[in-house]
């Protein structure tokens, strides 16, 4: 853990082991705010919905965005459980109400791991009350937490941040799971994003909701390991205002600094969950511009990401550019293939509708790093877009073609 | 080469290696009808559009679809190779017009193969006066045109069908090509999807434009290996008339058989496609029932068809269900996972929103055969559609990572 973690005040947290994973490893993770914090989160938008998702967005719509704590299991995504799994969700939020005298509303709950298997919400409920006078402040109990959400990443994520508003120190931290590689025991794993951030700006519920909306969409919205949307992903923000410090005006100042620092904490998070993908060594940004409008260039980024040849060929770190612009071609979106350009980590390889000479050895190389970019002018106008993901390797299909034995 | 073909009248046609690929593996292939033929076809909808699909384009509705010949060359692509390559493109047709005194409109022309690079189009006029001379109109030539198209395909793919009208035999026959392996060698590769089918059915253009347009939904259009759309996809059909048997209506009984016939024959030449796949061991039929429209039910399909975590469970012949449903649930479609169902290789493992128990063992064996099925229905509605794909398997990551050196 990162002992450099700018840690927000007005919160106490922690992880432990409770039992739900076999292997003994942290699957429990508890926030308690001091009072109650402003709330603001994103849930999947998959159709297929987590009951702790269900129960959480009921809980922030009733509690005004007000809330006082998170609890969060991995190793058991209580998804597919029908009446049961949301009895199982209201069972964990109540057994942190109790233990810290809130109403049930104001505790925000999260499930990742298997789904489709009942949740043994009693190891749960038995080790709240274990867990939660041992919650700390500092660094060390922020990394508890951090490991307490993992299923099968290879390693905690976190990130932070700090600003000053009007004289005021503010501090933003947050941590993420996701896009881990699936342990083979489980029975119809899929991969869940879940990232929780912390600060101690003084923030309405409404502000830090707008704040989430901007920086979600060009954050972990933005991000794709393989295009799958899992029944859980979940985002949340909590605002303990423990630094005094008000943010009280979308048009201020002190409004776009903390986003901004939002926004940095946030995309270092969902980079990670990139870095952190099945099978992957590389983080290819994707840069397209040149579209009659942004989201017509985010519709191209998607398109080449999610290309199973292109990634492919970001496996082989092959300069293949047909493959990037039969991509781009796909998208539904309207240019003149004579206008492109492409540019793989540095190297023009194509312009004006031809393919220009370059030598093969310092693309192949500079595809070979571990951070590059890839740059698609569509020449088509002034819409950008940018997503981050990694290549499509052996690694991956191995990961997720693995039959549990 | 199969000699049970049911091969149309009124056309020749042959295959022969002419210098494009390295390898002297056949890569010119010819087709010419006795007289003037109908013809109709379909191109890519990709935006990036090879030369030689924009000029075939043009010759159909110049010639308003009465044509004489075909002439494809595999080997390289003609894409991206701008105005050059048009001429490219039109002098391969003025080659074969030249040779059979037609008009250059009356040549449907089409290549495959290695983008980006230059046709050495002179090799082909070169070879197409000493080949259209041998044309055959028998199996064994029909094998050679077959032959001909081919790039990284493991084998030649074709397919036939015959029926009687008004006392007439009528024949279809057809060959395809694409999906196969590509060879390292090639510079930005890419694999195309082409066919050719010929009749000797008595059709006007406007009514095989009918024909194909509803045979091709349901057939090319319901394949997918891996969802990346080509730039030089092709499909066309030639009617020669030379059976004698005459469609007029498009109510007829005549017209409702002819369709049938000709769906059978692309849909086996579709399946061959997917069975061919690039590394592919299995072909599945995802069937889509219970979707609010058609639509709903087509988009459904094609995200399950394209989920890297349902390709890479097929892989693992693994009865991932909880991958399947969340696929749908993020294809946009309305439906309650409390009404959904899914059956694979016939085992129902999952109904009404819940898991059920089910014989891991079969269903794994079930999954382990060389086709089946997997039947989602989504409980809300009457929307039907079917899909056909393969796996995504490590050999595909192989074969399209391999870098070449």
């Amino acid at each position: 853990m990162d002992g450099t973690l700018q840690i927000p005040r007005g919160f106490r947290f922690g992880g432990a082991a409770c039992g739900l994973k076999r292997s003994g490893a942290p699957d429990l993770a508890l926030v308690v705010a001091d009072a109650t914090a402003s709330v603001a989160a994103a849930f999947t938008s998959n159709l297929v919905q987590a009951a702790p998702v269900v129960v959480s967005a009921e809980h922030v719509r009733r509690s005004r965005g007000r809330m006082r704590a998170i609890i969060v299991n991995s190793g058991n995504a209580n998804c597919c459980t029908g009446a049961a799994g949301l009895a199982a969700a209201r069972r964990m939020a109540q057994a942190m109400a109790e233990q810290i005298e809130c109403r049930r509303e104001e505790v925000f709950v999260c499930s990742t791991g298997v789904i489709g298997r009942p949740l043994k919400v009693g190891k749960i409920a038995a080790a709240v009350p274990v867990l939660e006078p041992a919650l700390g402040s500092g660094p060390e109990a922020f990394a508890g937490f951090s490991r307490g959400i993992l299923t099968t990443d290879t390693r905690p994520k976190t990130a932070s941040a700090s600003l000053r508003i009007g004289g005021h120190a503010v501090r933003i931290a947050g941590c993420t799971k996701g896009a881990g590689m699936i342990a083979p025991q489980f029975h119809a794993p899929h991969a869940t994003m879940l990232a929780f951030i912390l600060t101690d700006a003084a923030i309405s519920p409404a502000l830090l909701r707008r704040a989430l909306g901007a920086v979600v969409e060009r954050t972990f919205n933005s991000i794709t390991v393989d295009g799958d949307t899992s029944t859980n992903d979940t985002v949340t923000v909590f605002a303990s205002g423990a630094s005094g410090a008000r943010i009280a005006n979308a048009r201020s100042a002190y409004f776009r600094n903390f986003v901004r620092a939002l926004e940095r904490v946030c995309r270092s998070l969902a980079l990670q969950i990139v870095a952190d993908g099945e099978g992957a060594k590389h983080v290819i940004e994707i840069e397209v511009r040149g579209a009659p409008d942004d989201r017509g260039a985010a519709n191209v980024a998607r398109t080449i990401a999610h290309s199973p040849l292109v990634k492919t060929a970001l496996a082989g770190a092959d300069p293949n550019w047909g493959r990037i612009l039969a991509a781009a071609g796909r998208a539904g979106v309207r240019f003149d293939p004579g206008c492109a350009a492409i540019t793989l980590a540095g190297v023009p390889v194509f312009r004006h509708g031809r393919p220009l000479p370059f030598d093969e050895r310092t693309a192949h190389a500079g595809m070979g790093q571990h951070e590059y970019t890839m740059r698609v002018d569509l020449g088509a106008g002034h819409g950008r877009a940018r997503v981050w993901t990694c290549e499509l390797s052996e690694g991956y299909v191995r990961i997720n073609a693995d039959y549990r034995t």
